[in-house]
């Protein structure tokens, strides 16, 4: 693991380097990214299947995943896996139903009403990730929010794996309450959810995290359609001081390294004692972890112990690193929640391991990385719907702001505007 | 004028044609777009002030615009102008105070703690075109809604014009609480913005519309920092029926055309006679206007009359429009507010003429355009707050969540995340 040790100011700009060295050249991506969507805008469901059996090795007949496939699926997995997974959507719905907004209506002025309605995007889709693992608990977090907002259609789409789903994933996608399921994956699934094709139909935000070709498959479609975030590597930041156990810190950084070589575990403490004792036990108990490779090499090029002066040199640096999920290991964790400038999702103390909000407390996993936790915020019901502005006024009301709207529109130049106020008085 | 006349599905197939044809390529402003981004990175100031010079004509010795140049803007503007600017604001703080968002806190389970905190941005850009015309409105209201999310430092870019920028402009900026005025525009400022060079600082999130450029940039620069939305031509819808007044509509359709020559105005009606009736006056109004030429050609390319054959249908042609500003002027527009699906801006009734929302009522014009309206909200004080998810929970509470959480986590692959978990119990 990488040691940072000094100044505060030492340590911000010693992040900052290595933060530059990580906007690296994606051009090539881009360029491959840009030529599968004009395929998909092209060719439809048939540059579908073929990238689908280029990418993932599989011949689709069908892009649609029948009802009685997804309910087979479903019937395949264990009870207790179904409790738990029910258990976990309880607790995202009762959590994301504090998240719904109102509209509002205001009457100050006489002869004025202004107004915000808050509506549901009619149609989303959901990038649900295949690769090294399957993610039940994604489908559950993408859907369930947007079930709140009132989106009144979802679409899923994922890789096929060996020509199906994984059962796990169908029985999550029914009991969030997934309309339609595709089996398609990567930048092609994007385009195809981005522009719609024959059977893949055009959504209007696309939510979910993916690897590299997705995320810029993403970012070119978006302003085409909504987009959620751009999402990086997972990542951690554990703040501790003396009195935290360094087994559970070593335990909830080595469950962020294992998602990922790329990703981020940082740990911010004024203890070199724990941080020893920290770095011991990741190798220790990285030894029997069945993804220790992956986790290993994560732990080498991404995991940083830094050593602060003081518990406010802490939060400066760990707000500088706006990490993605942050642990507060302190001896009083609610006295610093108002240090906390930017992170995606806050642990507080040594029960509220990381993990716990991955599967079961029903805050949303689906969160802002690599720094961005300073712009953007965990998905939530906010990110399925829009506002609509309502403004009415009374031709009394007009009268009286009618001399500001037109003096401000002639001193911009734009008659047009200020004639369209003053006709209603000729 | 185009004319639509047909069923609901005919005129909703001409409207998707149409769309089709405005995803036009856009790849060479892309790539001139990148290598402008790369030149800040690489030179910061100095590649500013060159491309100062290519674009805007203008050799700058300071990017900054200094106090006492702003203050002496500022003292330039006219008394009344500077009066509507703050009775402007005035309006404009009233309505987006009601968009403040709080902070909650959930304990619906023993031992468990689960909130969520609304945190400003740091420090955000806002872009204010040059161009043909200078906005002090748009300063306003990208900065006001900033201001009440709480965010602490607000940097302005805008496009010098003959080695100055318009006394209106400072004078708007002022008022409005910007902290930093650089005198920079185009993909360049945007840039600067976005990566910092040695005089602008880095900011969390840019705002404000602007040309094809600088649209491209944001886009470009999204996941570095936050954008609020890809701004495309300006566009207004106005639905009317026989009872409505066609000189206003008219006078409203010509104030969006006068903006821009892609800028769309399109009526939808059951009444061909008002269409007819408003088709007329659209002439005979524009003929008299100082921007005539640019409203000409709008009008012309891409002005727009629907004849539906219901007022639900119109609804439904409108919804699959989704235009930045909806004007109702039907009989009874309270009526038909539920039908409205997709609209950055509703104005109700014929004296809520659009012109109303840009410069006084208070609801911001910064809206999303091109159909976005869809997936995109206008711009608001949840533009400049981001959310953090707070988790506690004490060791009981863990104990009962423990077998579910590492069953899911199992089911995974993810040891670790299982054993996170399970070593607070051992």
């Amino acid at each position: 693991m990488k040691w940072l040790v000094g100044e505060t100011t030492e340590i911000l700009a010693a992040l900052n380097e290595d933060a530059e060295l990580t906007q690296e050249d994606n051009q090539h991506v881009e360029e491959q990214v840009r030529q599968i969507i004009k395929q998909v805008i092209e060719n439809g469901d048939q540059a579908l299947k073929e990238y689908s059996k280029r990418f993932d090795q599989v011949e689709l007949e069908d892009l649609l995943v029948s009802e009685e496939a997804i309910n087979l699926g479903y019937q395949r997995v264990e009870d207790e896996v179904i409790e738990a997974l029910e258990a976990a959507k309880e607790n995202i719905i009762s959590y994301h139903k504090k998240q719904k907004q109102y509209d509002f209506m205001d009457t100050e002025k006489r002869g004025v009403l202004r107004g915000q309605l808050v509506l549901p995007l009619a149609r989303i889709g959901v990038y649900v990730p295949g690769g090294t693992a399957s993610y039940p608990s994604s489908v559950l977090m993408n859907v369930l929010p947007a079930k709140i907002a009132g989106v009144k259609e979802i679409i899923m789409v994922t890789p096929p794996s060996s020509n199906s789903i994984p059962d796990v994933i169908l029985a999550a996608a029914k009991i969030a309450g997934v309309d339609k399921i595709f089996q398609i994956g990567g930048a092609h699934s994007i385009a195809a959810l981005a522009y719609g094709t024959q059977t893949v139909p055009k959504v209007d935000k696309i939510v979910g995290p993916g690897n590299i070709y997705v995320a810029t498959a993403k970012k070119q479609v978006f302003g085409v359609v909504g987009i959620d975030m751009i999402a990086g590597p997972s990542e951690i930041g554990i703040l501790a001081d003396q009195t935290a156990n360094p087994t559970y810190i070593a335990a909830d950084l080595l469950s962020q390294a294992e998602h990922d070589t790329l990703a981020r575990a940082i740990l911010v403490t004024d203890s070199t004692k724990l941080a020893e004792q920290v770095e011991k036990e990741i190798y220790r108990q990285l030894d029997t972890l069945p993804r220790k490779k992956i986790a290993e090499v994560a732990i080498k090029n991404h995991g940083l112990i830094i050593i602060a002066s003081t518990v406010e040199a802490m939060f400066t640096i760990m707000n500088e690193i706006a990490p993605e999920h942050l642990e507060v290991q302190l001896a009083d964790p609610i006295s610093y929640l108002h240090e906390i400038k930017n992170a995606g999702s806050i642990f507080l103390g040594e029960y509220a391991s990381e993990p716990v909000g991955d599967y079961f407390s029903g805050t949303n996993h689906v969160l802002p990385t690599s720094g961005t936790a300073k712009f953007y915020s965990p998905l939530g019901v906010y990110d399925f719907v829009k506002y609509s502005q309502v403004t009415y006024y009374t031709k009394e009301a007009l009268a009286q702001a009618k001399d500001a709207i037109a003096l401000l529109a002639r001193k911009e130049g734009l008659e047009a505007h200020a004639r369209a106020i003053e006709c209603r008085f000729d």
